[in-house]
């Protein structure tokens, strides 16, 4: 296996940095060619990575908190970890970085140091791509559905969704071995007339440049199979994503009280311990550990900000894996003509 | 039991008339003292209404359909179901109007014909409210959440969040008896500094003029019980609203396939029956019917579009209810001084 050297942010999501630093470990100890740089304060990380083999520490004094404005932190806190993670993969001392921690800071820091690809806009003028929060979910067709934005930009112009459109089609190909991936445009209602007056500036768009366009889909459509990709601006993303998740929960803790309220249930919760355990993990966003900021030149992850230590783990170990699969340089080899 | 005359639009939602028609039968079964016009083409109603008791047939030529423009259709197709309804409630005709129909439609007729109470804006002008699309969804807490705008307005401006606010708190204590209702700005983060730019503007109107303002909430506070009103704008709704439809259908399937998946997993689904059904009831749109089109001067149900004999029958009870209740009445006196 490929030595891949990962900068892990321990200052990122809401739990102790203990947590993180005990997600590294296990990282760590899953991949024997990994190294992690642990970034963050002198006094946390520097102990960590005397006592741990393949963590070296990278010291970062200042904190992005999840309520500080993402843009102004990245700007004044360049001491951060999360300034600095991408630090470490623009100049080459890392390969990728991984982060739990606020994802507009990540988002804004990502694109000031690891820098986006460029496309050719129709006038041939060539720009910057926004990066966009990209990752999977598991679908009724017992497949995955790639997801765009995920929460990086709450507000967007079309000509960015065309763009997230093509990124997640070149991931769902890369990624998932799709050969010719159904584009979703996330909307009010599958019809080509419903939308906001932004989805409906979008769709002519997506109809001209997005191979596979298949029009609009609904919020169902993140987990149905209907489309392979569904695309939308990082506001109704992330609502969207959370109103899942939130779902999830609420159904899982439903059926926690239907199987401890009564004998028989409690029969049946032992006869189905491992099958209720494997749903809790497809839909856990543990078991992925993060998403990728599509768009960029390096591989950048962002964790779920209430994180566990299996999180950071897989997260960690879900950079890796980027790195060695090449996927960054893949999906812009497969956007060949746009970028 | 006051006698309660509703209009039920026989065209409205995806599945063949028969099935609104079974739902109707089943409505008046339930209820003694209801009424139905059934509103359609006259083939469809006159031989149902021919033998049904308490079924009067309002014949209704035009159809509106999914694909339709909303605005437009309601003003050329001035015979359809939808217009025919909501007319025969403002002439005085009929109570209340339960359609299954083009969402975006039913809020057209909706507003052009029953017509929506009127607010006195900061510039002391009075202005017609928009009415939104309001519901309930249960929550981790045990009790239920109140959701506002479903999908009635994909584009709306500041103002109106704040008319959505208001009235969703009014609703959470006239229907739901919450004394002191917190009420939740959706965004991408519940911090202060989260959001789109049209979110960013909502917040301090919402701040100076909705009582129990609670600040931001995330997809996952419609069924968490953190707050007890979440408001966000028709197009997030509505795609937040299905995603979390989209996240129970795909566990429930998820949950069969463990159970069918192995003997063990056979046994527990024998023991579990009950319960099993308990929750996709609660989650199933079916066991509520509709939600109210809040903001108009009478009671006007929408359905969901995948509708069943069970939807149609509980949407048109619902409506029944709300009329008895005087709902729109007591919304209305419970928002003095902004009406």
């Amino acid at each position: 296996m490929k030595d891949v050297r990962i900068v892990v942010d321990v200052m990122g999501g809401d739990e102790e940095p203990q947590v993180v630093l005990d997600g590294i470990s296990a990282a760590l100890a899953a991949d024997p060619a990994l190294t992690v740089l642990a970034a963050g304060p002198q006094d946390i990380v520097v102990p960590f990575c005397d006592s741990t083999d393949r963590a070296e520490a990278l010291i970062a004094p200042d904190v992005i908190t999840m309520e500080d404005d993402p843009i102004q932190a990245v700007m004044t806190k360049r001491k951060s970890s999360i300034v600095i993670g991408c630090r470490a993969v623009k100049k080459g001392n890392a390969d990728g970085f991984f982060s739990a921690g606020s994802t507009g800071a990540v988002t804004a820091a990502g694109t000031a140091y690891v820098t986006p690809f460029r496309y050719v806009t129709a006038e041939g003028e060539r720009r910057p791509i926004r990066p966009c929060i990209t990752s999977t979910l598991p679908n009724r067709s017992g497949g995955l559905t790639v997801f765009c934005d995920m929460g990086a930009n709450p507000d967007v112009d079309p000509d960015d969704m065309v763009r997230f459109a093509q990124m997640g089609a070149a991931y769902a190909s890369c990624v998932l071995g799709i050969k010719n991936p159904r584009i979703g445009l996330m909307s009010n209602g599958t019809e080509d007339t419903k939308g906001s007056h932004f989805t409906k500036e979008c769709f002519p768009l997506m109809r001209q440049q997005v191979k596979g366009f298949a029009g609009n889909c609904e919020g169902s459509d993140m987990v149905s199979g209907n489309v392979d990709v569904v695309v939308t601006d990082g506001f109704a993303g992330n609502v969207a994503l959370k109103a899942t998740e939130g779902a999830a929960k609420f159904i899982m803790s439903e059926l926690k009280g239907a199987l401890m309220g009564s004998l028989k249930g409690k029969i049946a919760a032992v006869l189905l311990k491992d099958e209720l355990k494997a749903i809790k993990a497809k839909l856990s966003g543990d078991a992925k550990g993060g998403a990728i900021l599509l768009g960029l030149r390096g591989v950048v992850l962002i964790g779920h900000g209430a994180t566990s230590v299996e999180a950071v783990k897989n997260g960690t170990l879900a950079a890796a894996e980027a790195v060695r699969a090449d996927l960054v340089q893949n999906v812009a080899d497969s956007m060949e003509g746009i970028l």
